[in-house]
Order: C-alpha cells, then structure tokens, then sequence
C-alpha cells in the first residue's frame, strides 16, 4: 500500500464524488439536461466571484482567460500597467506585448506586493493607460496583492481597468469583485473550484464592456462579445469541455453549502496552520505578505532541493510544487487550495518532518507537528 | 427504465472503461507518471494522423485548433483560399478575416465539396496565395472533400500550404497526412478520438514550420512557436486538461489495437448500413458526397422537426443533430464517429422507424431494418 497525497497548487485534489459525476455517461451540450446545468452553473459562479457581472465559461487553462483579458480589451499602442513580481505577473506583460499594447512594468522582488503609492504614481505619470493588470495571489512566491485598496484608490484618479488574475484566489481568499468594484476577475478550473483543469472562467463589469465594445477583435476563439452572445441563450461560442462544466457545478454547489466566508476562513487556518508549523521547524517563508492559497518555503541551508522532494514523493507519497525560475530548487511550495481540511495540513507537516529527517536537517522532533496541532486545537 | 443513446457529431459516446481511467484520483502535470502517459500519446497520436510530424495538444475546442492554424500561419494582408460548403468552412473564413489576411472564398451549396479544378483556377488567379483551408468532412451537411487529390494538384503548382480541418475525419475516414502531404491538420477529442470535449490536437508538417517561423505571433495561448519549444521536453506549454489527457492516452490504445484501416472500414460500413436503411424508408440524404462520419437526412415533407426530434429524444432515448443555418429544421444528423457498431446503428433505424410511425410518416414497416440488416449479413 503507498499512499499519495497532491499538495500542488493546481491541479488539486477533486473530491471524489466529483470524479464519480464526471465519469457519468456523457450528454450533449444543446440538450435541456446540460442547458439547465449550466445555468445552474452560471448562477453559482457568481456567487463565488461575488458578483452580478455575467462570469463567461472559457475551454482554456486559466492564461486562456489571461490572453482573453488582454486580447479583448487593450488596442495597440495603448497603454496598459502590469506588476511584475512573479511569473504569473510577468505574464502578464508577455500577453500586452503579443497583442500590440504598450507594457508599463512595476518590478518588484519576488514575496514582495506592489504598494498601491507605486501604482497610483505611474497612472499619474501615465494619465492614458487603459488598464492595470494585477496578479491577486501570485502562484510562484505565494504572495497577496492588495487588490481591494488598488482599485480603490485607482478608480478615484482615473478610468483605467483593474483586470484581475484570480487563478489562485478565487475560491480561497476573500475576494469581492462588485463590493471591491474590480473590472476583470479570471480563474482556472484546477485551483479553488476543485476540478480536473481544462476550464477558465471570466467576470466583466460593465466598465470593462465598454472598453470592450470600443476595442478591436484581435481573438476568434477568446472572444468575450462571442462568449456574451452565447451566454445570453444560456450557450457557449464553441463546444465546452461538458464533463469539466457538469464538475464544476457539483463543486459550486459544495461550495454555496460550505459558504464562501467559511471557505475563506478555512483557507486562512490552514494556511496559518502550515505557516506556524514551518516556522517551527525552522524554515523561512519566501513571501512578506504570504497568500492563504499557497506557501513558498525556502530550502533550508545545505538540503538539496531534488533530494528533499524525492524522498517527500516516493518514500512519503506527497507532491508539492517546487520553485520556478530563479527559484528553481530554492524553495518548495505547499497548497492550501480547495479540497484540504485541517488533517491533510496536518499530515503534510508530518511527512515533511520524516522527509526533513531523512534528508539529514537538524530539527526538534515533532516540534512541527506539535506548533500546527497547538494552533488547531486552539481555533477548533 | 429508460435508456439513452448518443447520436451526436460531437460530443460522441466515451467508452465506459476510459469514463473510469478518467475517474482516478487526479495526478499532477509535471509528475513522472503523467509524462510517461503524455509520451505515449505523443507517439499514438502520430499513427492516428498518420504522420511523423509532431502533434501537439492544446487544451480547447477544435476551433482553437482551427484558431491556431490561422493566427500562426496568415500574416496581415496575405491572402488565403477557403471554401465554404458549410458552417465549418465558413468559420476558416472569419478566421483568416479576424487575423487580417485576405479571405479568397470558394463558395459551395450545403452538400456540395469543392472540385480540384475550381481549386487550382484560383490559385492560378491569386499566385501569391499562402494557404488553401479545406473542410476534410463538413460537420454542417455530412460531405467529405477529396483532400488527397487537391493536396497532389496545389503542390504541383503552388507553394500554398493545405490546412485541413479534420474535426470529424480523423479517426474516422482515411487520412494519411504524410502521405497525402498535408501541412496542418487538427481535430478535436470528442469526435473520433471517443472523450469527452475539451483537447484539440494539431499537426504541423515542415513546410508548414517554414511559413510559421516567418510570420509574427499573433497569439500567445494557441502559439505553435511555444507549444512546440514545450513538447521538446515532453510537456505543454500551459497546464493541459490532465484527466481528457488520460482519456486520449486510453482512446488512442483502443484505436491502435483495432487498427486504423480496420477503424475506417468500420465506418464506411456503418454509415453505408444507415445511408441504406434511411433511403429504404424513402428518406434522402443532404450530401452528393456523403462523409462516412455522419449521415445528413433531409426531414420528409410534411413532417416537422421539432415533433420527430422530441419523439426520437424523450420517447426513444435517441439524441440525433438537427440542421444548422440555413438547414434548421429541414435536416437530422445521425453520427458514426467513434465508439459504435452494427447493432446501435441497427438500434438507430429502428428507433428512427418508431418516431416516423409516431409522427405520422408513412412508409412499408421493418423496411429500413430489414435493409441495414441486410447489408450487415452480407458484409460479415
């Protein structure tokens, strides 16, 4: 018997009751049994996106959703600001550069967010940039933006968009698109919702589809005026990846039962718990203000990465994500997205003991296992 | 009880045994195991297309393939020929106008495929022409094109490249890409591959290549350019829709084992079966060259659609395409593709007998069964 447990930050575990809906025979998606799914789905996905905007279903991993972003709403030669301060936000700037706009980057060390001061000067220095382009939790540091006061103070000095990669949040940290009044919000399937990948999903405000409508087509297959076409007879431009859509709405009614503020608290005590059981086995984080998603851990001192994540893997049957581009073999990354309770975090803690143990770092055994189970007993 | 059948184009009936493999716990995309899985593919995928090119896996419907044969290919202002014999070659032709070249268009009747002459007179007119976009078999009117033979002519003549849309041939009526010498050709999972929606699969000869090299990238998710740097280590360049994946890996074992001449003579059996017994029953067919993987019926006069379709549907179990455009209403579609055999197209024109008893249509009892049947006894 060999146990595995996935801790990576998309794809996450499905719940299994899920995958036994999905493997149903499979309908066609102009038949009422799917439309009535899908309208379902169209209702709820709302609701986790705290929104009234209409949320538009992509066949896409989630940079599908990112290149849609861009692709629909920046023309050439106009201005678009984008942080960078990982490799999802350095995407961002690639997708402004491919559709012709004019990158304005915010360079930020990784683990470290953007201040809204920064982004508020550029728009300043830049009165015609159309959109700021932000990373809400960035997947590669496990770091949070503070995307509430940006748009806040943006949107009192200029028109320009808040466009929003919500890959890794939506679902897990508080995110409130209308409240917060953001412009564009994306996820993928394979993050807070709990699904295989292979969806991407997308809500505009009304903002946004004014731009939209003033902007060249420069996507067939992306095209949000397509996408609004077809959801207003409750459809999809193309044929949607159906069983992923029938997934999807199992796994938003588990998440209109758990209630999207518990959801977001679970996140936090988990995240919380990981946090406090690393510290005390004598790691340091990577981010200055780490995201409840995900947690960036560095490489303690003299442990070699590629052994560390063998022995976590095959001995101990957990696969966490590593670290990427410059921090490739710097650090490893433990997901808290979607479908984990307080035991699995426990568990992760305990295997990264053994692991820790194994691959000869010096540490006070259990002391690991004990900080997470102390701050769980205390937050029962 | 109530049993129900799928007789759609897309998406078509999933193999119960791949529903299950789908249905295990989710792996991660980076993870040996899942690499393993995707390098089986990648070679699979090759004796399905038949060919040597790469094929690459992009996570969409087959209009995103369909997308990146163009925003690779076409270059502003260049000219490329289409031909429009139904609602899929119709959409080559938005395409190449989304990505601003110029769109040469071949205009057909529904049921009509283009003659290599027109062809090769229209490239003689255009010399400068880059890319010939054919319809292998129109979805839209159940018509197969004769792309061998256009592929032999435009060669001799013309550096164009021929872009197939093989949505609903490959898999299922005999294409060999090297051998014909194609340049692109796509398809999507739900069609003759037997998974659910959601994969689309593109392969791209050398000649291709050339023309792709020079032309600016005006897409960054369907870019060939990436995901051709991604498949030299085996991956995607974006997370793949993991699970359809799997499914794929598992459908393309199936299609090895049966063989794929054995695949296509199946289809040509079953669509010759009901071509058959749907003329027995006096019913006609759409297409002057019909496609082996799907039957377009005209609906017999003084029948109205929406009372056959909703008899066959709720009454039989049997869920068949309607027209499209133009054809709403005046057509059914009864699908081959993929995962059938004699009996469900037995099953099919018996059902079909039922609904046209119920709806009113007059014809001699157990004709089309006897037929079909007939035909299958001498085919053994």
């Amino acid at each position: 018997m060999f146990k595995k447990r996935l801790f990576t930050p998309g794809p996450t575990p499905v719940p299994e009751s899920i995958l036994l809906k999905m493997a149903q025979p499979i309908i066609h998606h102009r038949n009422p049994e799917f439309k009535e799914i899908f309208a379902e789905l169209n209702k709820n996905i709302k609701y986790l996106f705290q929104t009234e905007n209409d949320v538009f279903t992509l066949t896409s991993s989630g940079t599908g959703a990112m290149e849609a972003s861009v692709a629909n709403v920046i023309d050439e030669n106009e201005k678009a600001i984008f942080v960078n301060g990982g490799k999802f936000g350095e995407r961002w700037g690639q997708l402004i550069k491919t559709f012709g706009g004019i990158p304005i980057e915010v360079k930020k060390n990784w683990g470290e967010p953007p201040t809204t001061d920064e982004i508020v000067e550029l728009i300043k220095a830049n009165p015609d940039v159309k959109a700021i382009y932000l990373t809400h939790s960035e997947t590669s540091s496990g770091t949070v933006t503070d995307v509430k006061e940006i748009a806040k103070a943006v949107h009192e000095i200029s028109d320009a968009l808040i466009i929003v990669d919500g890959i890794t949040s939506v679902g897990a940290i508080e995110l409130k698109m209308d409240e917060w009044d953001l412009d564009i919000v994306l996820t993928g399937s394979q993050k807070g919702l709990m699904i295989p990948p292979g969806l991407a999903f997308i809500a505009v405000s009304e903002r946004a589809w004014k731009k939209i409508n003033q902007t060249e087509n420069r996507t067939f297959y992306l095209s949000l005026k397509k996408a609004k076409k077809a959801l207003e007879s409750g459809d999809t431009p193309w044929t949607p990846a159906i069983t992923l859509v029938i997934g999807a709405n199992e796994a938003l009614k588990m998440i209109k039962n758990e209630g999207i503020e518990n959801i977001w608290q679970r996140h936090f005590r988990l995240a919380e718990g990981i946090r406090i059981g690393v510290k005390a086995l004598g790691l340091n984080l990577l981010s200055k203000n780490p995201s409840n998603a995900i947690t960036a851990v560095l490489m303690p001192e003299g442990i070699e990465f590629k052994k560390f994540n063998e022995t976590l893997k095959y001995e101990f049957g957990i696969t966490v994500a590593g670290g990427q581009e410059n921090y490739k073999g710097k650090l490893f990354r433990i997901s808290h997205l979607g479908y984990y309770d307080e035991l699995d975090m426990i568990s992760m803690i305990s295997a990264l003991e053994f692991t820790l143990k194994k691959v000869g770092y010096k540490f006070e055994p259990a002391s690991g296992v004990s900080a997470i189970q102390n701050y769980f007993l205390l937050n029962l």
